[in-house]
């Protein structure tokens, strides 16, 4: 594959999983959306049925790699890095332009949401709030659109569970390919994958709100903090590093497991 | 393909889409389903699953394209125009069968919801509000099982949306070729598109109802229009051009970007 | 096929059909169940996948058919029916054992339910109930775990509700062959088919419960009538034939159109 | 395969089960888990498709058996006992492993959940009940989240639960092989499994929260009553046996109507 495809490739690619992942999130959280209050199940197959929308899209042009986590286990695996920053950059890129077209698609939800006294706070109340976090200024409400975020903030267990759950998601990749060995199948990989991410969802999300992908956390915390929007409040950059060194970790470790048991 | 094959396939398969489609939405929506209150996850598999059945249907006999912008893709990135009109008026008859049979297969609960006062409002309610609306009759309490409409209406922003959801769609459909080439997995297409379509649904769908198919949104309202419900209010023709043009448009970026990128 | 192949196949498919099936009934409807409440995506995904694991236990030894309605719409479009009568005795006897089987699994479940005066009723309302049907007994509280039932009771609107549900499965699993013809991929078609199960449920299940199977309905009603259950009420008989003759002649609707534009 | 390679993917196979299955329980029932209450569909789905990741994770290893009642069923149905004690060992280890795990993804909502007074009760509370269960134990507050309990407590009827949807679990996956014949779709057989077991888990999990497997159930028991958890209360030892046997006879039964009418 040409750099110009993969780079390509993965900027779609990414840019759609965002907006997918994020539209799911927004449609979950934002007033006037049919789908508010549809919950943590439509939150897990909607990141799901992203990833499966993105890799499907981006495989012909990429292989669909959509995350850093996966680019860096497979440069572990195979020993092949020349490709990898183009990858990383087009990933990084179709994270920040997806995550800016969650905001256009759900403009009008957005401005309704963010403009609700009820949501929001009133001005005092958001005034006296500002003061306080001067120092600190917590997550905004509607951050968790954008990023993950921790349910109980303590630094060493929210890196765990993201290495948990990313090791899960790295192990489940690598041996796609044992499985789709001479069986023609390497096609149902995009599927088998996606619901592979709704497991993981389901049944590790629940602490930290599964990054699992450093692209798909980084990308859009930085658009958060870009965006216009009214009343945003703080970007939480403070837990920005854990869903990143995590999936690396997580990565990493899946990548050892791999070339010890299976390769 | 014969035109005849293909304007049997389309009527057929986009009858039997917007019968299970629109049928979601009664399901959910309407007094005295055994559905009713099931929400948006319901709607969301209802709709992809919908897709799933008209596609394996009249996939023999047309190759399923069963949506104006999937055929103005195709004919835009293959060159060929000629059965378009086929395509398209199957499509747009086979619509308006399949929101009709809404209508008979749930005949009674249909009856039950449009004549309870506290759904539909007292005969003086009716009156008051109908004097009000002479000049611009307001969307009625069933026309979201028929068509879209918006949360926030604002022309500009649910075009957008809807070119927004409409571009992933084509993007996913104009690629499964590319994916299937050389695997014998065309078949599995059908299943891949109905889950992309459960992912716009989650993702997308919040703001306008995600048309992201002129014949799915058109025909249904023509029929709202003719069908003799009780208290049936507006047809919201105003609004009626945007899951038109919004998902022609989004269906004319796709395939732009496809023939640029990807062909 | 043999007949013995063919009748324990349909025996045993249509038993783990009715046992997944109803079970999901009884797992979202009695007291003192885990899932109780879990609502109309858990029925109708419940019997989608009810329907999957009966077509690949069963297809093996008779080929799936595991529905008089399925049966009868392939004697339409093959001509042969020699081996029908094997079938169709194959889905009743199966359909009893899979509502009995229900009832060994949710024993527990059951003797709670129906033995609880808010949900039964005490016995004084119970004598005055009975008094009143003594000519025409209401379908029981636990009835929809065997049989269906409709919302608004008119036999004409659930008849055609009925027809039209199962016209969709039939075309659906009709045109299965055509779509599998020469990919070698005949496998996917119990998958498929339980997804289009799915979207049945989710979208015309609404007023009459989806039969679209007289064997799925007259079977588990008969064990109804037999079951030692306390308090069971009534087996609706009145409306056994409703789910009994609409699925055959949507059977027969849909074996005519596949005859003429598809085969 | 070699001994070194079935114990290895047997373990990490039945960690990652017993990891995302335990999972999604902790997920559902922590506090301060984004899950929190979203229900038994998330818990059907979470098990299936984590049954799915672990079978497509080891399956290139060791043939991803992953639960001892598949291991005897095909012991049963082959002949070949050889390797059967490398399977149960690999099995039961990797259920430690995988519960321990769900442990470490959820430390911070165990802790908050173990010292929440309206959870677990004051200290008054927990005294009194402690001097009371002196002599019998009852299950503790989060031990769903590591193995199974009945809702009605009654030993044959438990045990006759966990024999029915074993029963159904084991027939489909020796029938598996039937429908994978001639058609190289073997590796398809993952994913219908783990629509199986969504299957069991929404229509026969209502009463047990269907164990079906001894090691999914065993180890995490063992994990539970060793773990460091506050106020973690009882292991309900006396249930232990019933979801270990039961389900060995279910596979037994399977594994004979298979030798007697498929093999």
């Amino acid at each position: 594959m040409s750099s110009s495809d993969i780079f390509i490739g993965e900027t779609i690619g990414t840019a759609v999983l965002i907006l997918l992942g994020g539209g799911v999130c927004a449609a979950v959280t934002l007033k006037a959306s049919k789908a508010r209050g549809a919950g943590w199940l439509a939150i897990a197959f909607g990141w799901g049925f992203a990833v499966l929308t993105a890799v499907y899209i981006s495989g012909p042009l990429s292989g669909a790699q959509l995350n850093p986590a996966v680019t860096i286990a497979l440069a572990l695996t195979s020993g092949v890095w020349s490709q990898v920053w183009v990858y990383l950059l087009g990933q990084l890129l179709g994270a920040m332009i997806g995550a800016a077209l969650v905001w256009v698609a759900y403009y009008g939800q957005f401005q309704a949401h963010m403009t609700d006294p009820e949501i929001v706070g009133t001005d005092e109340e958001r005034a006296a709030v500002k003061a306080v976090e001067a120092t600190e200024p917590a997550a905004g409400p509607v951050l968790g659109i954008f990023s993950t975020g921790p349910e109980v903030r303590n630094a060493v267990m929210n890196l765990l569970t993201e290495i948990v759950g990313t090791f899960v998601l790295i192990l489940a990749v690598l041996t796609q390919g044992l499985n789709a060995k001479g069986t023609g199948l390497g096609v149902l990989g995009g599927l088998i994958t996606a619901l592979v991410v709704v497991a993981i969802g389901l049944s590790l999300g629940g602490p930290t709100g599964y990054a699992i992908n450093p692209a798909r956390d980084l990308g859009p915390r930085i658009v958060h903090a870009l965006l216009p929007l009214p009343n945003k409040g703080g970007s939480d950059w403070s837990y920005a590093w854990v869903p990143v060194v995590g999936p690396l970790l997580g990565a990493a470790a899946a990548a050892g497991i791999y070339n010890v048991a299976f390769a």
